[in-house]
């Protein structure tokens, strides 16, 4: 089934220029002002019949003078919004929006960047500017911003291979799942997923702690083939579960890597720490900057609940499993409904002050993968709200013979915690107002 | 560690002459006629500290003339014991004794079989002969001691093989199971166990029910490499857990097959009728008797709960599942103890007539894998006792109006199980006495 020739069919009257994939999206362009300003019922019609995300945007040839857009845009857009940068992407049709307040730029159910798409004839995408300045999470947008042309062709070609064998039918067909690492052990998490149509890495950890060939997953299995691969998906971005994925693009693999937003940012972010600690530790890195950019221009982020088509037989959806910022648990449908497979990656089923807990309702499941650190019947926490209390105390103490607490946070997210918590005891009055004092990567995390 | 020079020194002042393997027994030869009448004890000194098991045997220079035996055994074994036959293995020193009521050829504690041993320096092993003439059985017989020869070199190879490496500490590695087929069917059960040690089958079936590439399991996977698997264990003889092995045979493997002996025997019974089968159905039979009678001449037989070594860390059991004759549940104790797997093929956990109810209680389990067939929440069987009732009511009707009961018994074991329902019932005046005829190769299997 070609769906951009069947697509195209059923506009044959509206003026349709072009069409193309953006991974598993699909991108019409036309020329016809009126069919861009009012095609939406139509288009919604098809996304219904296909069960595949479409969207219309403008061809190049009928969008508007870029500096007169800029001006409007500014017109349009309430000032505390704060833009703070608009960038145009000229083989898309798109604008992004960096403000301070992103929700301003959207409007009241999308009011405004309508208004935006209306008169420009642009399509408007809008990012929240980072409230900390990070050189890191700029660097990042550059790469994919520097990358522009190539992005699109590959996800051009990503598209392509998804839509080459897709059927909507239910096929029957086998599944394999092999664990290449993360078995009994916390680090190098890695599972190799096979169907006769898909071989795809669910994370690609290191582990940190081990030494020489310990350190990777098992990729010498005879059944995982760099070259076969089709897609990585990433649950999130601590190293034992995504360390190795630089690697994966140094040693020749040239595919997409699925994750959240903040698992991209993040993961770039510890991948390149974990350069620095290697020189710092005078080993030599087990890859370069320059592959960490090859990861990051090989992204596809999806947000939560985003369903999303990967291979001809495998679509896949994250859930918050409130692990750390972005962390996901992938809930994966193989074969239009064959077999769904939930891989958890870490999650935490409580509340914290920074996340939501883990979702826990999936609509279909066969299988389920869990990790099970802190998972054995002896291992028993005490209560959150004991451990909180138990470090007030300390703080309590410590400030009361005239000391200075240092705090060193491991895990990413566990410093932002902490702060809260220090906070939230200062506000009530459990802790005297005494400054406290960051430093370290959380800065590029916040940001 | 060398196993063979190890013992070899502990007995340095005991005239060995030879030392060799029997599979993962050790086989120990002496010309001084004391000590192989005597030296019992400190074999099982050495047996003890090693763990393994040790035979002595006279070597064949001090052994007595071959006709004078045979006169002298039945001399010693009472005529009741009805020795139907007595065959010589020159190469290994033995004498089978092939008698209808084995028991007594052994004598109470194996007094007889002791006396034989020491009178004549030949080391006696006891068979019982078949009660129906079988020329099936017959033939399998003849198989081995045709090929004495190479049985003789091939076990010795064995036994090479899984000491090369061998070292009775406890090791660090990791253990895989790959699904070959049996996965969420009937049919074709198979899997692939792998260490960095061993590559081994467990079972290797055929689904009949299934035609072209999907009747065998999934030898095309990556990771198995026919030319590269040291021994294939069988947990029963029927088709869907054995019915490809002679077609491993035939694609080039010549390493060991571990099963009980009925399975052996029931094995190659139903795989010529499986040949039989596809020239009645004017197909080509997947394999020839050639094929059938290599798997025979590589079979080594183990009793249940013998423990033995087949692999340098992988050390197995078999325990009566209570299924068919001869039917195991295989207990894998894998690296000295790292894991222990117990792999089910089909059981049955409750007592039949003819059959003792499986073995739950293994020293130590940490994986299962276990047969689902009949496992649902819906697969609730009435009581065995209906069954039977019902069965005879239904004879009892057939004969009341004349009529003649014909039961087409599909399952190996099923026939036997009627037989005796239906005795039974005779017996206790449930039925009229009416003359049963059987055919099929219920007479084989019962041989």
């Amino acid at each position: 089934m070609d769906i951009l020739k069947t697509i195209k069919e059923k506009l044959a009257g509206d003026s349709v220029t072009d069409a193309s994939f953006e991974g598993a999206n699909i991108v019409i362009y036309t020329d016809d002002e009126n069919f861009f300003k009012n095609g939406e019922s139509k288009i919604k019609e098809i996304v219904n019949e296909l069960k595949k995300r479409i969207e219309l945007r403008a061809d190049r040839d009928v969008l508007h003078d870029k500096e007169k857009v800029e001006k409007e845009i500014k017109e349009i857009v309430p000032k505390e919004a704060e833009i703070t940068k608009i960038i145009f992407d000229n083989h898309r049709s798109i604008v992004i929006i960096e403000a301070k307040k992103p929700g301003l730029v959207i409007g009241k159910k999308g009011s405004i960047i309508e208004e935006i798409r209306k008169k420009t004839m642009w399509t408007p995408q809008v990012q929240r500017s980072a409230s900390i300045k990070s050189k890191i999470t700029d660097n990042i947008r550059e790469v994919l911003y520097a990358n522009n042309t190539y992005r699109r062709r590959f996800l051009n070609k990503m598209g392509k291979k998804i839509y080459k064998e897709w059927s909507p039918e239910k096929v029957d067909e086998w599944v394999r799942l092999t664990m290449l690492g993360g078995g009994r052990q916390v680090g190098r998490s890695c599972l190799l997923l096979q169907t006769p149509e898909s071989k795809i890495l669910l994370d690609c950890g290191v582990d940190v702690a081990s030494s020489g060939k310990d350190k990777f997953p098992y990729f010498n299995l005879p059944e995982f083939d760099i070259s076969q691969l089709d897609a990585v998906i990433i649950t999130h971005a601590h190293l034992d579960h995504v360390g190795l994925l630089p690697y994966l693009y140094k040693m020749g693999y040239d595919g997409p890597v699925y994750m959240t937003p903040p698992t991209r940012d993040i993961a770039a972010l510890l991948s390149l720490d974990f350069i620095g600690v290697a020189y710092k530790q005078a080993t030599k890195p087990l890859f370069s900057s320059t592959d960490v950019k090859e990861m990051v221009k090989h992204s596809i982020c999806l947000d939560y609940n985003e369903v999303t088509d990967v291979t001809p037989d495998i679509r896949i959806t994250f859930y918050n499993s409130g692990h750390c910022l972005g962390a996901s648990i992938v809930h994966i449908n193989i074969g239009n409904g064959l077999h769904n497979l939930v891989y958890t990656g870490d999650y935490k089923y409580g509340k914290s002050r920074l996340l939501e807990q883990a979702v826990g309702n999936y609509p279909r499941v066969e299988t389920v993968v869990t990790e099970a650190t802190y998972g054995s019947k002896k291992d028993v926490l005490p209560a959150k709200s004991k451990s909180e209390q138990d470090l007030i105390d300390i703080v309590n103490k410590t400030i009361k013979r005239k000391g200075k607490v240092l705090i060193p946070e491991l895990g990413l997210g566990r410093a932002q915690e902490t702060m809260l918590i220090l906070e939230d005891a200062m506000k009530k009055g459990k802790l005297p107002d005494v400054p406290i004092y960051i430093d370290g990567m959380i800065w590029d995390i916040n940001a």
